[in-house]
């Protein structure tokens, strides 16, 4: 199969960096371009940034020239890994100029016609586009995924939609990685809790993923139902964001019934076999104090959410424990998904 | 004033160790007597155990030689911070023996005539000990504190009762001096999440906060109706437990309310300037990012609980972030308070 | 190729689960027996133990029935993670039933005719064995791999022999996982530094490495003379021992043939092309703070050596940093790499 | 006694928060002048910065309003805290307009007729002082106090300077407090160690060493000749500098005449119970596993030096380790004895 060319918006960054590692030996796409700001371009990437992975840098994106985040000679498929104080400006400009940008900015997440996409979940939000050029203005396109904490949550809800999901009251406990680079400072977060993460990290929750869990009516999403309230935490944790939950459910199913939803659910990812697809979105752990982030974030290649502790909460129905790995799943390994998913739809 | 002399039960231990440190200066308090188990009996204290505190040890207790933990030698008040493996049995030695066990141990909480004091909350529980005697038989008298989390919980939840308090769902972010010494292994925590904590955390904290807040009525508690759901965590943290909590309240009061009862509360150690008593035991911060363990679990010597975050649910009526320091508040230092009140009202 | 049954000694602890992990997809080795103490024997693996590492614990493993560590049923070829209070016992005991056994405990590494070997290193020292027979009275035989930052050490000192080694003073920062599970208590190292390790690790790494490095004469190893001294710490990382090295050469080669030298080293695993043999044991990090735990210990599955800053020593020669990651090319990795250069030499 | 008023430059950064807490309750000196950037310069202290230790920001700090850190309307008495690419220009500015300056920035340091002092030390290199105005023309003066890193060394070897001290060889284990905030990112330090500290930290040790321990002659210091060689690492640690150490000593005593000079060791902060000196400057630890940032950083209000571990070492005469609170004995301490002694000696 011929490969794919593809750019990285923002690629000397967290998530940049993140596009990078996941896309060094990925079957068909190919990274050809490498925007970022004005600062790095002309520079090669080895000197425009310090790589922060465990994962080898590739020798050939090592070498390749850093330019300016503009579209012109940029290929038609760009990830955006883009800070969202630029991304507004630039991804519109790329929409504009005719690419595809599949962003894990959240400036677009809540337009009307730009899909936010678990493809696990929503893939047919995709149809959105449709209606994205009238809408827009553009000849391109935008598609997005949800935060990183939204997407934990919401692929766990998704299943439990048959159930009557009524609420979910959310409390978080997120890794440093979500910040980006440089981040929380060390003084701030070494043997730490802070009780907050800004950027309107909790309103993200209650509001996106609504959306996600959506349906798709007359061109436009009728939000899910489900009443959310979320607490997010930064925890001095590398990677895996850690979701306590208590669900609302209409019916009231026995616990066998939720996990084997869970265990089973499968989206068209899997149906497709799509490269980056986990076998299975989402894994039920039995032992009482799983999961936990060191030993399970990394799970599937970090694309599996692991569940637990599912018991009856004497408030809500019922309580558990999420957990996905917040760069990959809940960031740059979702929005390759999203890309593979628009690839065999025929929508590159 | 003469000194009264006191004895510690589980002396080599995590919270024996807080106690120590905590009667260090105490100004009734002389710590004449260290209990232990066999393998530590007949040893100097320095040699039964590693000083695992900051703060000093002081020389003469480095020096006492420490006993088996049985009634004999003991003085009539002895403070307990024995494992729960052995508590049940020791403690009741020496209550049958006629001392006033002042525990922190969980053996005897939940038992009709044991007062499961918060001084600053449910001074008047004291008032159980007068069917003490006559339920269990006992010369002496058993005065226990609650779980470390629980302490905490209830004395953000107390002045919240006049507001027709109904409901409270927690996730806690408990640090690991909770678990003792050796407690949680460094490979299990180190930069990671273990969502469960063993030893029925979550139903303590769901019990023993009904009983705390009840009210003394025909010589036993009425639970408080609040109803309760705990999920609780460990996170990487050294000292200080965090909650973040949301709560159904009959009455709606605006947020100022809410504030001005938390900043207001004050109990019998206040009115009696108790030598622990912080001045104002909860303290509201009005940083969107507080409280956090590193920066207020030490508050008033750690006597002090931190409150934040408060603002209204999407699903309960509020939510907000509470902080105490688990072995100070949560633990010894509440003991302590239990004793000095005991000791101010003519029952020692 | 028929695969090669193998066994694993002490198969619950920390060093039995990563050569579990280690096994688990290698082209040789299958394993088939587990042994560990009595209170696992009996039960399958999934109940004996937890399954501590990141990496999926292979079905075939986790179903597999634990029996007491004891030859009868065991493969001829066993590893052993057995901890040093009983691997001195048990070990004999298989090597005196014929089996080989390639252990990473310390009991037998200082004996005469024990090959203490990092095959990169001194695979030579394997004609040991020669001897082994006669001196020790057993059919069978032992093979070790040193001390875990011994082995980190020796290797990044092995190409500098040739530059007249004379001393190396070396401080080590070492992680938790070295310890075993439960190993350190979180309450001892989360934020702090322990600057000592028990068990006598800084004489292992004195001792050990001028045996490594020694060369094999009339049946017996000549140590090297180099001068060793080391002071061993503790840090809170979880994977990778980091050392701070300052060595004294007879001749005062120029930087660049030092890095030359390490980067051009190679031995007898790669020369094999063994499974388990980084293409290049050694490699040299330009930058200038590196290397580190986080990024470089897994270097090449955790089986390369990362090496900089190398600098002139204002009291030795030269100084630089060495680091490697001490549970695989520490222990079971090294235990491995032995057990493929014994199996294509035809020793098994 | 009257009060002697006291401005602070750089008060928002760490050190200058530092100052604040530790003269909080000082017998002295009263802070009457903030002095910062142009940024917060107009704000109260505690808009213009976030409190960021454990300590209570006193009130009257948290609404003192911060100036343009310039001469005009400080106190006479300013300690400085200033970011060392300020520090040079602002800090002569002050001392051109009399002021004197008791300085923790590097700008000054090694100027021939600056002061590098730590007090228990080399009090009597304030007479370096009487030459200054005529060498850089000022009216005011300027004292500096050591690098963090370089005190914890520099006390260490001060008592074995009458052993003939001939090299010393250091490893640190520097706590990221050390960076100043926001410092360093958590996302490079978090469960790691970055073996290299920016800013020329090992020359710092090795050249500001030899200026502390060298004698008063002819109006200049004559550096000590001992011979040093440092690496720097950073250790996840909130607060405490560890140094690994191994000394040449031209006598080689036994180790009893080491530790009884270390503890016996004593100078004019000592002699005029100056508020902020410890009763004994090094405190030796004869525990195996002792100093621990965590448990003996803050001995002294954080103004003792812990020592522990002496021994042989195979290759310099003797190794230990030192251990020292960086940013109080190592920084705002230092200096604020600094200026106590000036103020005994008469000089402010």
């Amino acid at each position: 199969m011929p490969q794919v060319s593809v750019g990285i918006l923002g690629a000397t960054g967290m998530v940049g960096q993140q596009f990078i590692a996941l896309l060094a030996d990925h079957p068909w796409f190919t990274v050809d371009y490498l925007g970022a700001s004005e600062r790095s371009a002309g520079k090669q990437f080895r000197e425009a940034a310090a790589w922060r992975l465990p994962s080898r840098l590739p020798e050939e994106v090592a070498n390749r020239v850093v330019e300016t985040a503009a579209p012109g000679r940029a290929p038609k498929l760009v990830f955006s890994g883009l800070d969202s104080s630029v991304a507004g400006e630039i991804e519109a400009a790329f929409a504009r100029a005719g690419h595809i940008v599949v962003s894990n900015s959240r400036n677009y997440r809540m337009f009307d016609t730009v899909p936010l996409l678990i493809p696990d979940v929503n893939a047919d939000h995709l149809r959105l586009l449709d209606a994205q050029a009238a809408a827009l203005g553009w000849s391109g396109r935008i598609v997005t995924n949800p935060n990183c904490a939204a997407i934990v949550i919401a692929l766990a809800l998704a299943p439990l939609r048959q159930f009557g999901l009524r609420s979910a009251l959310v409390t978080t406990l997120q890794a440093i990685s979500g910040a980006g680079y440089p981040g929380v400072p060390s003084w701030d977060i070494l043997g730490n809790v802070i009780p907050h993460i800004g950027g309107g990290e909790e309103e993200k929750i209650e509001t996106e993923t609504r959306k996600i869990l959506g349906s798709l009516g007359q061109g436009r999403i009728e939000d899910h139902p489900v009443r959310l309230s979320a607490t997010t935490t930064r925890v001095p944790v590398q990677n895996g964001h850690t979701a306590s939950v208590s669900v609302g459910l209409e019916q009231r199913p026995p616990p066998e019934a939720i996990i084997d939803a869970w265990i089973t659910f499968k989206g068209r990812p899997q149906e497709m076999a799509l490269p980056s697809a986990p076998p299975q979105p989402l894994v039920y752990l039995g032992e009482q104090n799983r999961p936990q982030p060191l030993l399970d974030a990394s799970r599937d290649g970090g694309m599996g959410i692991s569940i637990g502790r599912l018991r009856p909460c004497p408030l809500a129905d019922y309580k558990f424990v999420a957990l996905g790995h917040n760069t990959i799943r809940g960031a740059a390994g979702t929005a390759i998904l999203n890309a593979e998913l628009m690839h065999r739809e025929g929508l590159l």
